[in-house]
């Protein structure tokens, strides 16, 4: 029988926020399909959460490999070293982070949108935020709208009518914000890894920018991150 | 010493297409910074054609693997069988051909996104026709545009206001001018593969529709094709 569930592919990137996404999806009804990139990530630890998220909500979970390390110019992906602050007042408010990896988004999307295709899913959903700290350009309901523009253009199915959506549920969400919903949602955020530079044990380093934002965002919500830091 | 010239990603199939538009972005004065993608194609013809188009004249040769196979959906990547046709008058005039490859240029476009940031190269030359028999929605000027509209919000080069542009010199040439084009600029189309089902020593079968489409070019052109064809 076939399934009566709409199909979205749900990308995850094993943080706090694309696992709140999924979370998301599957309280709206949809049947996930889950996508990861391996893309010359320094630590594996994001992979290892995304697919332990994957495997309580996702239907079908598969990691793409792709090499982005090939074109360097990335604290993610290169070795330039990941900035880090005492507190998040310390980080810098303009400018693109030097963790800017060019064309992310693009590239994932793309992924997510050949997928859709085969899968036949009008969905796809992603975890973009465009408030907090970010200053990356792909994070912008800008760039999603002319990427959805785009993907419409692309396809056989969106050239026959089918029209693809990007969610992006969390975009004017507040970290905070974000927390409660994914709490509300059971979200285990103990599986979740946001920090840039995590210890070998899979600890979180708590000062990165991303491990700020972080935590602020639980003080902010009043909950406690139940996350492993180093100190 | 800096180079003063321009520098320009190309992406090349190892087809006659994109050969041509290489020659093209020579001939403007762009310095040549060629992609190709290893994506599962069932023979390897097609990448020895690109090594060998690049070798004269890129500064720089790049194979991006993905693995479009995971996806399924196409005969140039899947089980399907390569429909072959006695004649160009029979190939089908509409409808999606079956070696469309789900969201092919969109991820090809955007791996080149990436190098073009990384490089500080504001074109991309992709040699896409809307002409003749094609019937791949991702290779109409709509498809271009809305392209380059997501692209310019994609990157920090573009909100940095450096704009890009995608060039699409082929888009509006029928098969024989993009022939005669080649020709004038020198163009070695022997080094080009077109072929979707090529015999295990490289020559072309002569009868799938990417065939009949390039011998009807030369035919119109007045020239002859000098690629090797099993019969």
């Amino acid at each position: 029988m076939m399934s009566r569930k709409k199909k979205a592919v749900v990308l995850l990137s094993g943080g706090l926020d694309s696992a709140t996404v999924m979370a998301m999806a599957v309280d709206e009804g949809f049947e996930i399909h889950a996508m990861s990139f391996s893309y010359g990530q320094r630590h594996s630890i994001e992979l290892d959460c995304a697919a332990e998220q994957a495997r309580t909500c996702a239907k079908e979970f598969k990691v793409v490999e792709i090499d982005l390390r090939a074109f360097g110019g990335s604290a993610l992906t290169d070795e330039i070293e990941v900035p880090k602050h005492g507190s998040v007042e310390e980080l810098p408010t303009d400018g693109i982070p030097v963790t800017y990896v060019p064309a992310r988004n693009t590239i994932f999307l793309s992924y997510a949108l050949a997928w859709a295709e085969v899968l036949g899913a009008n969905t796809i959903f992603i975890g973009v935020n465009a408030l907090d700290y970010s200053g990356y350009p792909d994070c912008r309901p800008e760039f999603i709208t002319a990427y959805e523009t785009m993907a419409n253009l692309a396809t056989v199915a969106g050239v026959q009518g089918q029209k693809l959506t990007l969610h992006t549920p969390l975009i004017d969400l507040t970290k905070a914000e974000i927390i409660k919903r994914g709490l509300d949602l059971g979200v285990d955020y103990a599986k979740t890894n946001s920090c840039y530079d995590p210890a070998p044990d899979g600890r979180a380093c708590g000062h990165c920018d991303s491990c700020l934002l972080r935590l602020k965002g639980f003080a902010d919500a009043g909950k406690k991150d139940p996350r492993k830091y180093v100190q």
